[in-house]
């Protein structure tokens, strides 16, 4: 019998779908008053022994958190860890990646963060917010819009994320260019280019969306030069990390218009300090790191977890596996 | 040599296309200072025989809109009007079609309205107002918002705008039932009805979008039964006209919360006036019937309207011709 932790939240989604499981598997909930308890046995002290941990932003974005990654990282073993995010770089992700035997990922999330990319690209294209100070101001007034199917699109970073937001500007007619490492076309772009050309394709992009893992070589990619080579009021997004871009420079960016109007899920500071300008700057449209935070991408997620723990119990290979190359050796894990 | 009737904005945009045209031609434009002018002969009173006019929102809203139809009604002739406009039901649209032996209409603005009601649908189903609340209160608040993949629309009208609109959503993953007249299948919707089975789709929608023509069978054909036939708490979008909408019983809809949000770009006295609840609603996104006012919808209405040029210099059948039967004969055309 597996002990399988994850949080309430989670449990309450998934409990049908786990009677399935029957014996093969013991699901252990954190609940939201912070005990333990195994289903069927009542409360219990933090479990030793894990077999299987499953993360989402059911617990990740609430004050258990810690509780949560204590847990993981204390018990004896912990022979596979499921994430509901695609990154890794996150230090407690790699702390846990550290510990579990097998660390799988999942790009559930996608699909929402594209939404989200078109929302923030529709509402500047169309000038949402001149819509909407004309209707506060009882103004009916004409207010001219470019469509999204009439830009161009640089993405930088081509994984999943940056195809389901390719597939989506293109069905409505966008021009895209990717930009990722493997060198060759992608079904999903009208060009691929590599790193080294991007700042050769920044000044024909209506609108640069930053899509990239966080690593040495991208971290404050967006900097000054960056900003400076991009088309004079263009649109700027970022729903990679916050640490992708130089903060300074962007606002810097926009303050002298060179970029018209940024679009941040994500920050270098989460949460966003309160005398942080980037709260209240005009040209900026900020959301608190929720693009992926849909009912559609816990479904998609707790999918994959379902699958995976069927092959778990099987003993078959899981999918989503991340090598272990991708973490450092947690300091938690000795 | 054929007198064409255009606004100078409209010109401005073509001029360079014109050129082709050589003698054939002779582009007469009402200039912003509501002057005519013979494109290389200089300023001339209002021209008493008229070839053909292009009518565009350059001219429509704008104070010289009444010269500009004046003119057009008071010539002798008018062989041919090119309207940018898919509608036909605004009585000055009647009256210039009363009027022309032949009225071409341009689906051209689709594109652009379909966009708009991306927009209106991402920003609902996004919370983006929430979002923007939570920026100005500067609050790190994760906001939970379901993708437009998971949704259902039913859109009533399924001429080039709900056909462009119905594309759009599919290709996002939501799912589209289209009502219109004529029976059978459509490729762009899910499931087709026909007007009489509105009311029993109304329960499955969570977004319900109007495009269709106003007509006797249609005026007011959102009135209070509509509205409470609707799923509770759904979205309710208006691109259409703005007397296919009881107004007074939409507000109470969403004053109780029956309807949840209602986005509209149309409303049935236009300008809205100051002291109409429509404004300022919390619960209506109120749009200046700006939705088909893009670069694109006015590219490629010109396109149409060179294209019918040269058809018409060459004596060839026109594309996008209205029947004669759409208008009644104007009082101004006798």
């Amino acid at each position: 019998m597996l002990n399988v932790l994850m949080h309430e939240g989670t449990y309450r989604r998934i409990a049908d779908r786990l009677v399935a499981f029957g014996d093969a598997i013991r699901p252990i909930i954190l609940r939201n008053d912070g005990q333990f308890e195994a289903i069927g046995e009542g409360v219990l002290a933090a479990p030793a022994r894990l077999d299987v941990g499953y993360g989402t932003p059911d617990v990740w974005f609430t004050p258990l958190a810690s509780l949560f990654v204590e847990t993981l990282l204390k018990a004896d073993t912990l022979d596979w860890f499921q994430s509901s995010a695609a990154g890794t770089e996150h230090p407690i992700l790699q702390a846990i990646g550290g510990k579990a035997e097998i660390y799988t990922s999942s790009h559930a999330q996608s699909d929402a963060i594209a939404e989200w990319v078109l929302w923030a690209g529709l509402d500047w294209f169309q000038r949402g917010g001149d819509r909407r100070a004309a209707q506060v101001r009882k103004d009916w007034k004409r207010i001219e819009f470019t469509e999204i199917g009439d830009t161009n699109w640089l993405i930088v970073g081509f994984g999943a994320i940056g195809r389901a937001s390719a597939k989506r500007l293109r069905a409505l007619g966008a021009r895209v260019t990717g930009v990722r490492r493997t060198v060759g076309p992608d079904p999903n772009a009208d060009a691929m280019v590599q790193p080294d050309d991007l700042h050769d394709c920044l000044p024909a992009a209506d609108a640069v969306l930053l899509c990239c893992p966080l690593t040495e070589e991208t971290e404050e990619m967006a900097n000054h030069d960056f900003f400076q080579a991009m088309k004079p009021g263009a649109f700027f997004a970022n729903v990679g990390r916050g640490k992708l871009v130089d903060e300074a420079a962007l606002l810097s960016a926009l303050d002298t218009g060179q970029v018209a109007h940024a679009a941040l899920d994500v920050v270098a500071v989460e949460p966003l300090p309160e005398n942080n300008p980037i709260w209240s700057h005009p040209r900026i449209t900020l959301t608190s790191h929720l693009a992926a935070d849909t009912m559609g991408a816990a479904r998609r997620t707790d999918d994959i977890f379902l699958s995976n723990l069927e092959r778990f119990v099987a003993q078959q290979p899981l999918m989503g596996v991340v090598a272990r190359s991708e973490f450092a050796v947690s300091p938690n894990s000795s």
